[in-house]
């Protein structure tokens, strides 16, 4: 059996004696437009959490800062335990990259919370839209040329589609879409983090014009825990995301992720800075 | 002129020669029942930010995780810009406090991103709910006994106030309300952050039961810069907040905060633990 993609993008190398720091590489089947797709970068920063031997607990939230470029090639990760209480543990977490005079520097920062969680009180307040099923909606087609992690995934925008006029005839900034990995992988904590990061720029909605973005922060709660993302297995996950503020170089975005049959999975925010 | 209770609360003093290192003490006028109120936690590890020599531009994001209890009494933070560009600077910062056998244990950690802004096209897409001017609002007047920090601010609820009656007849977990510092104050990044804190427990509202509970970690986006603020003043800020998920010992709620004449000056996000 072939090694799915995103697998290969989260495939880490343990340090020999150094727990938490470990080894990896930007992945070209996940490759942006002049980097890697944030949302990999995000998802290796949790992975490198979840492989670290002293983990307690499942992921209950993970903010990630995109500090710098990360260029194509390898980097480094420590994620250190920084406090462990009896069912919580708090995370820091940094990626670097050595550059070509051999300085190490950081490329991206984050913090995490673990664990253990316990059957409780539940109720979903944010239910999921009433919008028609996967297979009634056509999958995205259109994408920047040689944009390889658009491939990934299977999107189906049901609305907030991505301006095929760049016109400036922009409204709002609400996206609508399902959206699976591309080649069939069942859901865990990783690939979550990464669909969290799959709507195209708000601002280019809002505006219908194409302006040069960068995400800096994005935060990611999961509500879901390992049955759930087991339930949820290969299918389609219904994507959120509309714009709260467009000011003066930044922009924010609240987003909800449900699982196919309604279960609110994740909720994630991020800032964004754009140009113009 | 007598020293805002708040300005006392961020008070650090610098340690000599070591930037970034900066000494404090948690506030009696802000305590909380079995802590400091977690609004000037994070507000003080923003100060620290703030206080920075090497600081590059104003607050753009922000994120703290109560990792651990905070005791009555000293603290240590360190602010540490990891990753400067032309235009923005990546924080981590840490609180930590010595334990009764000398120990130093980390309680609070964060990061922020600072950035110097430049005017840009901007939009409003989450403009201010229509309600009522803070006069004709009546201020909150309740509030737990002995709890302090609830005194330090003018709360004037519109809906969604904090239950008389824990009767489990909670329907929604929404909140408006008009809030401002008591005594007076000009708003500042710091006390902004703070307020982006101020609202009571949402799983209390939404189930009329008012179980433990404690903020595990928050994140603050700053869409509005100083002169923003400085326009602002000491007048009120609409502040909303809504529970997303409670989910097996976790909520999340999304917030926004705007100032008297709409500009939405903060958004914010958190999530929090409960027990049963």
């Amino acid at each position: 059996m072939t090694e799915h993609p995103f697998d290969k993008a989260m495939a880490l190398q343990p340090s020999d004696g150094h727990p938490g720091h470990f080894a990896g590489a930007t992945s070209r089947d996940y490759w942006n437009m002049v980097g890697p797709f944030g949302g990999t970068t995000a998802a290796v920063m949790l992975q490198a959490v979840l492989r670290h031997p002293e983990l307690l607990g499942a992921p209950v939230a993970l903010t990630v800062n995109f500090a710098g470029a990360v260029r194509k090639g390898t980097f480094e990760l420590l994620a250190l335990p920084v406090r462990t209480n009896r069912s919580t543990q708090h995370w820091t977490i940094q990626m670097s990259q050595v550059d070509a005079d051999g300085t190490s520097r950081v490329a991206t920062t984050g913090t995490a919370l673990t664990a253990v969680r316990r059957e409780t009180w539940s109720v979903n307040d944010s239910p999921m839209p009433d919008v028609p099923a996967p297979a009634a909606v056509a999958r995205l087609s259109i994408g920047p040329r040689g944009v390889a992690w658009l491939d990934r995934y299977e999107m189906r925008p049901i609305s907030g589609a991505i301006p095929t006029q760049w016109d400036s005839s922009g409204e709002h900034s609400e996206t609508c879409m399902w959206v699976r990995d591309a080649g069939s992988r069942p859901l865990d904590f990783a690939a979550l983090t990464a669909l969290s990061d799959s709507f195209f720029p708000r601002v280019w909605l809002r505006r219908a014009k194409p302006v040069p973005i960068g995400t800096v922060s994005m935060t990611t709660y999961f509500h879901a825990d390992s049955a759930q993302l087991a339930q949820a297995g290969s299918g389609y996950v219904l994507a959120r995301a509309a714009g709260q503020q467009f000011r003066n170089g930044y922009f924010d975005h609240a987003a909800q992720l449900w699982g196919e049959s309604g279960q609110l999975l994740a909720t994630s925010t991020q800032i964004v800075y754009y140009k113009e």
